[in-house]
Order: structure tokens, then C-alpha cells, then sequence
């Protein structure tokens, strides 16, 4: 119950990033929502692809879809007032974020994939709406220059397939994941955490 | 028989107008036929993975594929010619797009999706090709900002799934689906129909 | 043993030539990591994914991924000598390039694909990855407009299919495919050779 309560929540802040750069780039109605959508359910959709789950949860069932849909319409209409909450948003973000590379890292191994292909696909679902939009807006991809994104994702969906490993329950693996992956992108976001770029002589 | 036709018809609409794209960024004879071919079959490579069938239909059997690419190669050699006839393409790529959003929607019933799979997987089978089009040569997708495009595509897929929510003949659904979508979009191309874009306040 | 030897070959070449331009684009180590990853694996994943093989192999197992992280770091830190090597990491990419384009027919011949989509998704294998890099740093796809690159694939592809025709051993048809695809490729680096583009009248 509270796994399906924070997926929510989750779909909410995607699609909000999503919508909210659709507004930025000045997309009509429907190009706000579409963005919206694919940042919220697909990440999710590419994890169903890679594990051989048809049609992909996202699209054949109704929560995440229609959250998401309703989420870029309000965007859409009340985009002023929702930019203010930027910082609401992200904090939402994180959260979403933890618990769908934890929750992908789950349904992995229980479709039985390898550890490896667990903590990847588990990452994959967290990072993948957010690389869509980039690339569907023709943005370079956020997480691959500024962001620490996709170190916490990774970090949650490696918690999962650990706590697996030790034989606890998936339950436990999902909270430590999720609370893991969250925290530390909270933690990147206000400490201002970056990761080292290449080290190019200016000669 | 009509399907296959018009199908047909739709390929080489959707292969003129990706290969027409290639030539305008002067790419060689295999890129412009690259992106004919993409546009032509990506949306139903895209549908045929998301439903599980392998490999997808149009890389597996040989009429699309070469229809697209025998376009393709036209448009490269004649592209003058053929750009004179933008508004014809125009016409049949409206067919095209009616008639793959409503087999999309069919097939993806026809797998066993959800109603609402089966309006998104029909609508991502007509427009997915543009999609990578545009991805591909790193412009914003047009039917994200410009083209009425994705609306009659919905309309038809779900037009589709109402007719066999009613327990209509598929081939009903299939004709009045196409009927719908292909001549809302010919409208909206006639009368310069757009959606709203957002409201911004230029202070 | 030599076939698993070449396809560690390319994954290193691919993921250097990711990594490399991670690098020239400034990303962090993390952004030049998952471009020299998704370079290297992403044609075997997408190859995968088309023809059901679940979940992909380069995630499901380590040889691949484990390589060619190792050489996105590798190109991270010491990038000034590696930049160096271009000509050397040009003719491995040639090897590698022929090998996955062939070894990628041979897996769709054995997953049960017509000969039309063996060619294709062979072709897709050797390519993909790179389509990939230069859609994520959002560059029109070098093999587009420039490159020579394609066409071999295609070439190594075909004639892995061909030899499956004639009823020779697999193991005959995989290294047909990959000399003529990697000697054509190197023959065309060498020679300047190019595909004609569009003839556009000036006036």
C-alpha cells in the first residue's frame, strides 16, 4: 500500500519535470503531455521491454498513465504557480526516484535476471523517463553532465539485489533501497555534490 | 486486400517524407534511405516489441521494408520532383497514419492488451516513425509543437477498441478508425487547426 | 575462443570511442562512463531485444559490461593518451564492428528470424550503439552523413546470411562476414571513400 502510494508520488514529480520543460520549450497541449507522460512511465516501460513483460504494466494498466496524464494538464494550465514549487518537486523527485530503481532492481530478479543485469535495469527504470525527455527535446541529457542522478539510482537498485543476496526479505530490500537512493540524492542536491569532469589542459 | 494497400500506400507516404527530410540535411544515399526506411517501419518495430512479436513484422517479412527502401531511393534520385508533390504526400501520409493507428490498436487487442494499451500502442504505431525521425536528425519533434498529428492518431486507436468494446466485426472498427483519424487530420491540415500552447505572461 | 577474444576487441574499441567523446563533450566521469557503456552494448541490447532474448545478454553478464567500463575509466583519466590512438582504436572498432555484425546475424538466424531480418538486425547490431552515442550527445548520427560504416555491416551481415543459404558451417559464415565487413570498412577509411549525397542545384 504504501509501495503503490509513493509510486504515485513518484509519477507525479516525473511527469511534472516533464511537463514543466514542455511548457519551457513552448509545446502545445498535447506536446506538454505527451512529455510528461514519457518522462513519468518510461523509464518504466524500457524496464518492462528488457524483461519480456507485454504489454509493459505502464500502458496496460490505468494508475500511472492516467496520475501522469492528469499531472501535465494541471502543469499545462497552472505552470506559473507550479514552477514556484521547484524545490517541492524535486524533493518528490528523489523519492520517485529511489523507489523506482529499487522496485525495477525487485521485479528484475523475480523475472530472474543475473544481480548485474538487476542493479542495471533497476538504475534503467529510475534514469530512463528523465533521458527520454532530454533527448526528445534535444537537451543533452542532465544526469550526464550536472546531475548526480544516476549514482543514487544505482546505489538503491545495488542495495536491493545485496539485500537479496543476504536472503532478507524483498521488503526490507525495497525500504533500505529506496531510503538509500533517495537520501543520497537529497544530500547531493543541497550539499551541492558534483562528480569530477576530465581533467583538459587549456594549452 | 484494401489493408495491405493501403498499407502500402502509408509505408510510401511515411518513407517520402523521412527520405525528403534525409535529403534537406544533405545526408549520403544510405542516410537518406536510412531515414526513410526508419520513419516507414520504426512505429511498427516499436508496437511489435512493446507486444511481444519477434521479431517485429516489418523487419521479418520483405513488402514494407522494400517499399520503403524502393521510396526511399526514389526520393534521393527525383527529390525536386517529388518535393512539387509535398501536398500529395501530405493526403496519402494522413491515410497512412489513420490506417496504422487502427491495425496498431487491432493487434495490440488482438495480444491481449488492455483497452487503453490498445489506444496508446495504436497511436505509438503511427507516430513513432516521425518521432525517430526527428530524433535522429536532432530536431524538436514536430507533432510535439506544430502538427495536429498525435490527436487523430488517438482518436482512431481508440475508435478501434470502442468498436470492439461494442463487439463490432474488427474489420468495422478498422474501417471507421482509419475514416475518422485520416479525415480529422486532413481537416486540421485544411483549416490550420492547432492546439493551445501555454499561456506565458511576457512581463 | 577467438570469437569471444574479437567481440571483447570491439566492446573496447566501441566504448572508447563513446568514452572519448564523453569527453570532448565535458561530460563527468559518470556521463563519460554510460556513453562508453551504452556505445559498447547498446547494438547487442537492442539486437536482443528484437529478437526475444530476455533479459539482454551485455546486461545479463558480466565479459562485456565489466570491459568496457573498465575502458570508459581508462579514457576518463589518461583521454589525452588515448586521443593519441586514434588510428589504432579505428581499425579495432573495424574488427569489432565486423564481428558484431556478423556474430548478430548468426544469433538471428539461430532465434529463428527470416534471412531479410538476419541482414537487418545484424546490421542494427554493429550499428546501433553508435546511433546511440551521437542521439544521447545529440550530434546527427556520423554513419548518416559521413561515414562508411553502415554499408560494411550490412555487407558482413548479408554475407553471414548468405552462407547459411549455401549450408556451410556457422563458424564459416562468421568469419567470412566479419573480413569482408571490417576489410571493406578499413579499405574505405583508407581511400576516402564516400557515398554520393543529394544533388541539390544551386541556383
Amino acid at each position: 500500500m504504501l509501495i503503490e502510494v509513493l509510486e504515485l508520488v513518484g509519477v507525479v514529480a516525473f511527469a511534472a519535470s516533464g511537463a514543466l520543460v514542455g511548457v519551457s520549450k513552448r509545446l502545445d497541449i498535447f506536446g506538454v503531455c505527451l512529455l510528461g507522460v514519457f518522462t513519468a512511465i518510461g523509464g518504466g516501460v524500457i524496464r518492462d521491454v528488457l524483461l519480456d513483460i507485454h504489454p509493459p504494466t505502464s500502458l496496460n494498466t490505468w494508475p500511472n498513465f492516467t496520475t501522469a496524464l492528469v499531472t501535465s494538464l494541471v502543469v499545462f494550465f497552472l505552470h506559473s504557480a507550479v514552477s514556484r514549487l521547484r524545490r517541492e518537486i524535486l524533493v518528490l523527485d528523489a523519492v520517485g526516484m529511489g523507489l523506482f530503481a529499487s522496485s525495477g532492481a525487485a521485479i528484475a530478479l523475480t523475472a530472474g535476471a543475473s544481480g548485474q543485469a538487476a542493479c542495471l535495469i533497476g538504475a534503467t527504470t529510475a534514469i530512463g523517463g528523465g533521458v527520454l525527455r532530454d533527448v526528445l527535446v534535444n537537451e543533452l541529457p542532465l544526469l550526464l553532465h550536472r546531475d548526480l542522478y544516476a549514482v543514487p539510482a544505482l546505489i538503491g537498485s545495488t542495495v536491493v539485489v545485496a539485500c537479496s543476496g543476504f536472503g532478507l526479505a524483498s521488503n526490507v530490500g525495497l525500504v533500505v533501497g529506496t531510503v538509500s537512493a533517495s537520501t543520497i540524492r537529497l544530500l547531493a542536491l543541497w550539499r551541492h555534490w558534483n562528480l569530477p569532469g576530465p581533467r583538459i589542459s587549456e594549452s
